[in-house]
């Protein structure tokens, strides 16, 4: 069994560079001063490279050769093989000249659609997304893992998933979502966010913000949260894993659910088994099974009737001026307000699926289809009237708002594959135990994290997640569960 | 050239990592959660073994003997040949074996340390006292640089220090200091330290250190401050300088103090000229000459009447409570009380060179005169009083206060050279800008920051510390600059 524990003990060590390498990108985002980063990109070009050259050494290709020979490997055994061979295979079918071409004209890019969509500066942007365009495309030629260049992409951030198999499952979804607006469209009781736009102490917001992940069950022994411009979670070691949230003074929620989101997913990444920590595995199943844990957390747990129960008084305390004399259902129903809206990244739960589907068959386009890079705010504002019944005022609102497509194309499926997961895994947790939600009215909320790591935190990457969503519930990936608890859960706030 | 140009580049990499290392003590020290231990130690056990690797390899040794051949090199390309050589020979003469035991038993030591420390229990520290004094001697005489095995260790910290310069300096020191707090004793005008040691809130505390390192021209866009239990300072680039302070709330200098003290270490680390950014030559020459630099600004400026012109009034402002009434020169002379006191880190700049001659009389009998570690804290007792004329109540507040001694030896000596080092510096920078203390007088700095930039800061690790002393001065250093500077401030300030 030596060529098993070498196999580990290299991947371990790159897996110990990826550590100090997420430290360099955490303290750039959260404490770095501002003239500091030349020093700080050399860094990280460094580690980086060092990360890169280890994988694609043929030691590892060696390493592995050994390892697939031996008989009767375990499930964690064999994930280690089955990933280090996915990162190697990756190396060596990627040319370093591409990935170099890539990184700079991500870099560059990034700056230029900073300042585009500042100022609704399309014709800016277009030559830098036309060129990583063909290079996402030469890239997925050479690596060429799935049946088409697009499905090659997206298995990159979902591994194992293909264009057909999410777009059969988008199909679904874009038909049930359109049925919900519409029908949530015709009341004549709609919920009013007006409550959540008043001034909020932002002091008040990041104390409840803490007070209420301490509830979760965030671990400060072996986790910290700080403020940064986006909210992100960032693993320094399998014992060491930080949130960051914003605050904005005139819109509670931002705090709130951002920090809720990213406790989400940093307890996933605190719950691993012992047994991976600081190893390869130690990483989510895949960006799809990671987003369902955020969003169970932020949207399932923190947007229910149930979590208010308790943390509405608390609210009412920190924010008497605005909430002392305002109802707790009303407050609820505020929280979940479904409406078409121009930017994903403030879209409801509901209509969030739309926006993604619109990228999705975009990305298609871009990648399979030779769409042409001139023509995309047109067809992004016509495919968004289609879906949303109104159109962009300007491409700032529109394709300009988001910086993915400047790094690469496949990730954003996963945000939409994340709230059907996360359904699905959240009717079976409540099947199993149905009185979870007297739970949430009391603050108490370690039944669900205690069930939640046993059957999904725990395995870290050892099941890819077709697998694993089956190890969980039973079934395949399976649509309907997202389009029952949203209907469950939002024609009683709209009155029906 | 190009051989020249592969030694830089090769160090310039091993600086790298050096400072990523850096990063992850800093984090550590100021943001790392409790429990996240275990996996910060095996990052920097990664990082530390591959700056040693790439330090040892076979190419460092070519790449010197490449270098060393060419002719008509300026004075930074021979700098970074004799640091590389110097690196490269301590590498390869030290096994890895004898490095490892000294880490082990370093970091084994320090636990018991503590231990030993907060129950005054010497016999519990001695066996790990006694085998790193053994591993030392070991390491000295296989690493061999110096005439004597403890001039040797002195110049790991002091390159190009020996015993008996170092010797015939402190001997001077030790007769001036001695005359000095005798004359200071028989004062019937003593300076009173209990307005210190009021209560003082913290956050006011934080505030005010903020503000007088922005006056000192500490550069905020690379640089930042953060509380941690022992204040220090971090490069993380040459455009990244990190310092820390603690705040006694019932105790005023430990802040302000600790913050300009490390504020002067900043200003040397930000004041290194363009063309040695970030290699190997980015470093203070010797831990001698930066510590005369964060005493400086901490003992030459920051106790000085002149400072407090500008700040007292400021200061009043923030604790009226405390100093409203408080007369200026009162307040003044409180910050410049001199008397014999148990505990090195909190001794008055004069005394202080006692403390350090107590202890570099102890290593040399450690490492040269088979000392026997039984016999330690006698020993330590016995010469305290001869220095001081009192004798430590415990061991707590006697041998076991300073943990330096569970990692090395001939590093003490640096602190004291740092005071006469600093004197002789200020003395001519005052010969050359006379009118400086009125500056002070208007919180004004700027003008003694760029003359140290000019004249001592932007050479870096260039010179020696014996080469640059007489660069700036044109003398060897001479201790009796600093013997006349605290004559000149002492004797007035006690009436004289």
């Amino acid at each position: 069994m030596d060529a098993m524990k070498e196999l580990w003990s290299h991947f371990n060590e790159i897996r110990k560079i990826q550590y100090i390498d997420e430290l360099l990108g955490w303290d750039q985002s959260v404490n770095m001063p501002k003239g500091s980063i030349k020093g700080r990109a050399e860094q990280r070009q460094f580690t980086r490279k060092l990360i890169h050259t280890k994988i694609k050494s043929d030691k590892t290709g060696e390493l592995i050769k050994n390892a697939e020979k031996l008989d009767n490997l375990n499930d964690i055994d064999l994930a280690l093989i089955r990933e280090a061979k996915r990162e190697y295979e990756h190396a060596i079918k990627i040319p370093d000249e591409l990935i170099a071409e890539i990184t700079k004209t991500g870099a560059l890019g990034y700056i230029e659609w900073e300042k585009a969509r500042e100022n609704s500066d399309f014709p800016r942007f277009k030559p830098y997304l036309e060129k990583m365009v063909k290079l996402r495309i030469e890239f997925a030629e050479k690596l060429d893992t799935g049946p088409t260049l697009y499905s090659t992409l997206i298995d990159l951030f979902e591994p194992g998933a293909t264009y057909d198999w999410v777009a059969k499952i988008f199909n679904e979804m874009k038909s049930s979502i359109v049925k919900i607006v519409k029908k949530l469209n015709t009341s004549s009781d709609k919920p009013d966010q007006s409550i959540l736009k008043r001034h909020y102490d932002p002091n008040k917001q990041w104390e409840l913000s803490v007070e209420i992940i301490k509830k979760l069950n965030f671990d400060f022994n072996i986790g910290r949260q700080d403020k940064s411009t986006h909210p992100f979670t960032a693993s320094i070691s399998s014992i060491d894993t930080r949130i960051t949230t914003r605050i904005w003074e005139d819109f509670l929620p931002a705090c709130i659910f951002g920090t809720i989101h990213e406790c989400g997913h940093a307890l996933y990444e605190m719950g691993f088994s012992k047994e991976i920590h600081n190893t390869f595995l130690a990483d989510g199943c895949s960006m799809g099974i990671h987003e369902s844990q955020s969003r169970l957390w932020e949207n399932i747990v923190g947007r229910s009737r149930e979590f208010w129960v308790y943390w509405y008084p608390i609210f009412q305390k920190s924010f008497p001026e605005n909430l002392k004399d305002y109802p707790r259902e009303e407050f609820y129903r505020s929280l979940n307000v479904v409406q078409p809206s121009f930017i994903r990244v403030e879209a409801d739960e509901v209509t969030y699926g739309l926006h993604i589907i619109l990228r999705f068959e975009l990305e298609k386009m871009m990648i399979e289809e030779n769409l042409q890079i001139d023509e995309l705010p047109q067809i992004w504002n016509s495919k968004f009237e289609d879906l949303f019944g109104i159109v962009p005022p300007n491409d700032k609102e529109g394709v300009l708002q988001d910086p993915h497509w400047i790094g690469g194309y496949g990730y954003f499926p996963t945000y939409a594959l994340g709230n059907l997961y996360g359904a699905q895994i959240y009717q079976k947790v409540l099947k199993d135990n149905p009185n979870l939600p007297q739970d949430f009215k009391k603050g108490e909320f370690s039944n669900l994290l205690n069930y939640l790591k046993e059957n999904v935190y725990r395995y870290g990457k050892i099941y890819r997640a077709s697998e694993l969503i089956k190890k969980i519930t039973g079934e395949d990936l399976n649509p309907n569960y997202f389009f029952k608890y949203a209907e469950d859960k939002f024609y009683p706030i709209y009155g029906f």
